[in-house]
């Protein structure tokens, strides 16, 4: 396919229109509906998705299921087929948690050529502009979605994630994310004219006319660092909103989970190419084990953008070491959860229940802490007990993985070893209510299934609580009273930070003040969740994801904020007649 | 006056509108209008001001300029009148160029208590919401405004310029900058909905439900480190985009232009506190001789926003010490005029012989590098020798410097004596094809004043030119042709920066060529400029000043990437009846 100038008219009517009467860019004009859509959604922040979630055969045809699986299949026991320039050797280091053989071997890049490739197509990707650029990352989220099967298999196998989780986050969920990047990053290239026209009076009826012009302009590399646990989800915000604002992208997957981003990979460099850009724009940046070789990336000169979800410790390295960047970390947090009443107790133990069981507590956004009176909480049956309330609690999460066949369906796998270790380090910390149980996985033999394990502290344990037990691990914690329990919240979140915050009352006071504590230490606060909505699951065009205001990510997932300091403007101007004259 | 409530309607139809049904917080009524015309000039970029540039008192009535003067007077040899709390010293470091004692002493901050003070308004400031911030920031703008030949009288002569210059540049076209920042930050706060309706269909009929909330929360304590040159116009645009986002603001003044950003300070804090609000919001720190506070206030935790205008040296410290804040810099750079040909060789000689003279130079946009092919250039004369350039260009310096009594409403006075330095080492480094000399000022008899210099120089000689030497000095650079100018301008542009670039040639593909470049090493660019608009001036709501994307600045003003990172988006739901129930 040839490539088109762009210039083109926005898909929407409103701020972000500046037809210049040129002709669309065909891949604008094929997506046009879809960023239109998406520009509304942002704006309002409603309900939308534009990728089905249901993996069901009614949605997505009789046949992609079986396509998809064998498309994955074929990677397996190969080379992948990615034929990026600069690759010194191929290398193997995935290991599933289902104990499937992946045997995939991936382009490990020689640093000098990948960014040299890197930088080559860039002046081209820039002037193509916004609305080229746009169609042609909308085309790389569609392709990705027609494969979208063939993706879930990769996430599922690399993750440990059950196979519809796998699917839905991995992939529509992940793709709605990707396409809300795009969707502010144009919102915010196209927030200024490509040209103006400048009249000042200077006097005696003179004026000074000028013509301007808006270019916008990338940073440079933009370096995607990404985890384990949610591969795509957690980076084709960052990747496609580096993208779209006119930088390159290297992708550098994490060692245990480089399928789904090779998958990525090819398909966005398969779009660049036929649309006529170098689909070097687009790169893996695999590592050999061991080899630490995102800390190599992320200290280029030519990396002017970061976006790395994992640890604490090594985001806060980002922070202070890769200052030639502009660096947007997601880290760990203490996700705290405030019981104080309710008037649904099964609902709130069963919403609760699912929260913990769902992937076996390994979203960065599973409640971590649940906050209890001692003295119990008053419930539409009366009172109950502290015990009570843990227990159901650890009820509602046994509830939903006693019986294996059911329970790996929700808890999936467990990442890798870390977790399990953390796991037998937390039984030590006080009265488990709920053990963890090593479940035999009815597909994969050799996976390693463990379902969550439920503990009993009291605030005084805040060395136990008071940070991350990434994993199968929650705390039911006694504390004085609510105000107590606000007092733990806002401590510990102040101190350790929270992607996600919960709170059960039936008085408005308290929901008000958690609120309040909640604005405070800058979390995302869900109210009495009872049904199906739970803590841990944000909707894109809606819920953000992370602030930025507290220690467990330093930008939010999306805002404007995550987009605007991906590009800039330099502009020219020149004198002209005035427009009356 | 009382505080009100916020969450108001927003003044202009669009995106930005959301009418919560509440009542307008009355200083937003009194402003709407000007925020709605900023919001309208921000998207269109044609030509706007929101306060008169001309002293005249046809404009500003005939009393205006002697009371401004008479407020002005009264500050002098005295403790300045500002009641912050924790000042444990008096301070007066002032020494202005024009030689006239100043006398005026600046509360001295203790930084513990600076800190407490500064941090205890927020969360009210916070709750007051965007639209109530945005109003009372307009009022400050218009309170400083209604002092501004207090002001300009403060600016003048602490930074040398000649009083219209300081009226204008101190003034009015300060405070678009600063409306411009409130325009963008409002725009940026608004984006979203205070409040959402969020249903997802959940099957069989059924819905999911709920309302959303989303809060508008600070970053911090913003720090402004202001520079000698510009107190108010490089520092209103930091100041006012850290406020209106909820953030409190430390004002660290240059120890020698104190007494504009004291004004500014006192009048904010008046504002502040008759709508109600903490006057702590905003403070001064004024540093004793040779404390070097800046660095103290730029590492405390508290500080998350930093805006600095100075040397490299010292901006690229703060980016790569501020770790723990968000830190935007303007520094030095080497502004570049390529001069290939012109069809109106006496326009150009006299547009860039103002662009020379204007302040002596020591505009951070002045032209410092002035590229001119060595066999000359085409004009409609016929051919110019490279000498008849230089010596076109040094006599129209020399034409508006040589009469002192006009001279000095131009040029103004030397801010201090590393300039003077600076230019006596100039002198050596070439063939000086106009000499500084010193005038004596008619009204100053102490003023240092030096008219510019002009030396020529060989494209091999870059030891020399490439690097800023700030101040009255401007290098004619001879080339082997215009392609060898735009080799130079990408590298040294490239390499130090720069703020303002310029071409002159008759020829589409030279504009084309010298415009790509600019594109490429990400500076603004002006053609052709022979009229009333010169490289050095950039008007605010139209010219964006600085890109952030070359060495010389990593930020622009005004742009959203300026604004985006000073608040954070919070989030709160919870379940409520579907819209149709």
């Amino acid at each position: 396919m040839k490539r088109m100038t762009d210039a083109t008219s926005s898909p929407t009517q409103g701020t972000a229109e500046r037809d210049t009467g040129a002709d669309v860019h065909p891949l604008l004009a094929k997506h046009r509906q879809t960023l239109a859509t998406a520009l509304d959604a942002i704006r309002e922040r409603d309900y939308w998705s534009a990728y089905p979630e249901s993996p069901s055969p009614r949605v997505y045809g009789e046949t992609a299921a079986a396509e998809g699986k064998a498309a994955f299949e074929a990677y397996l026991g190969k080379n992948f087929p990615l034929d990026q320039p600069g690759t010194d050797q191929w290398v193997a280091t995935e290991a599933s948690p289902f104990g499937v053989e992946l045997g995939v071997s991936y382009p490990h890049p020689d640093v000098e050529q990948l960014f040299t490739a890197a930088l080559a197509g860039m002046p081209a990707w820039r002037d193509a502009g916004p609305h080229a650029r746009a169609g042609v990352c909308l085309e790389i989220l569609d392709r990705i979605h027609s494969n979208v099967f063939e993706l879930a298999n990769a996430v599922h196998l690399t993750t440990g994630q059950a196979f519809v989780m796998a699917f839905q986050a991995g992939g529509p969920h992940a793709l709605d994310r990707g396409l809300e990047a795009v969707a502010y990053a144009y919102r915010e290239m196209t927030s200024q004219p490509g040209q103006a026209h400048w009249e000042k009076p200077a006097g005696k009826g003179a004026v000074l006319s000028m013509e301007k012009t808006y270019h916008i302009v990338p940073r440079g590399v933009g370096l995607v660092i990404c985890c384990n646990t949610f591969p795509t989800w957690n980076s084709y915000p960052g990747l496609f909103a580096s993208l779209v604002t006119g930088n390159s992208v290297v992708v550098k997957p994490h060692p245990r989970a480089v399928l789904p981003l090779a998958i990525t990979v090819k398909y966005a460099r398969e779009v660049l190419a036929e649309a006529g850009f170098d689909p070097n724009l687009v790169t893996l940046a695999a590592e050999s084990p061991g080899e630490g070789i995102a800390s190599v990336l992320a200290t280029r000169p030519e990396v002017k953008l970061i976006d790395f979800t994992g640890s604490t410790g090594y985001g806060n390295w980002l922070e202070e070491n890769a200052t030639q960047a502009q660096v947007y970390t997601e880290k760990a947090g203490v996700n705290t959860v405030i019981v104080d009443s309710t008037d649904d107790f099964k609902g709130m133990c069963r919403n609760l229940g699912f929260s913990l069981a769902l992937y076996s507590g390994q979203m960065c956004t599973t409640p971590q802490n649940i906050l209890v009176p001692a003295e119990g909480i008053r419930t539409e049956d009366g009172h109950k007990s502290f015990d009570d309330v843990a227990a159901g609690i650890a009820g509602a999460v046994g509830k939903l993985t006693g019986e294996p066949e059911r329970a790996v369906e929700l808890i999936g796998a467990i990442v890798n070893d870390g977790v399990v270790s953390r796991l037998e380090a937390a039984r030590g910390r006080g009265e488990v209510v709920l053990d963890s149980q090593a479940v035999k996985h009815p597909n994969y033999p050799d996976a390693v299934v463990r379902t969550p394990m439920v503990v009993k502290l009291s605030s005084g344990d805040e060395d136990a609580y008071g940070t991350e037990c990434f994993g199968p691990v929650s705390y039911v914690i006694g504390t004085g009273s609510t105000a107590q329990s606000v007092e733990v919240f806002r401590r510990t979140v102040g101190a350790r930070g929270a992607l996600t915050a919960g709170v059960y009352s039936t008085d408005p006071a308290v929901l008000d003040e958690v609120e309040k504590a909640s604005v405070d230490v800058g979390v995302h606060l869900s109210c009495n969740l009872t049904g199906g909505v739970f803590v841990n699951q944000s909707a894109a065009f809606s819920d953000f994801h992370a602030t930025g205001a507290n220690p467990a990510a330093n930008a939010s997932l999306t805002d404007a904020a995550y987009v605007a300091n991906r590009f800039r403007v330099v502009q020219s101007r020149r004198h002209s007649q005035p427009a009356g004259a």
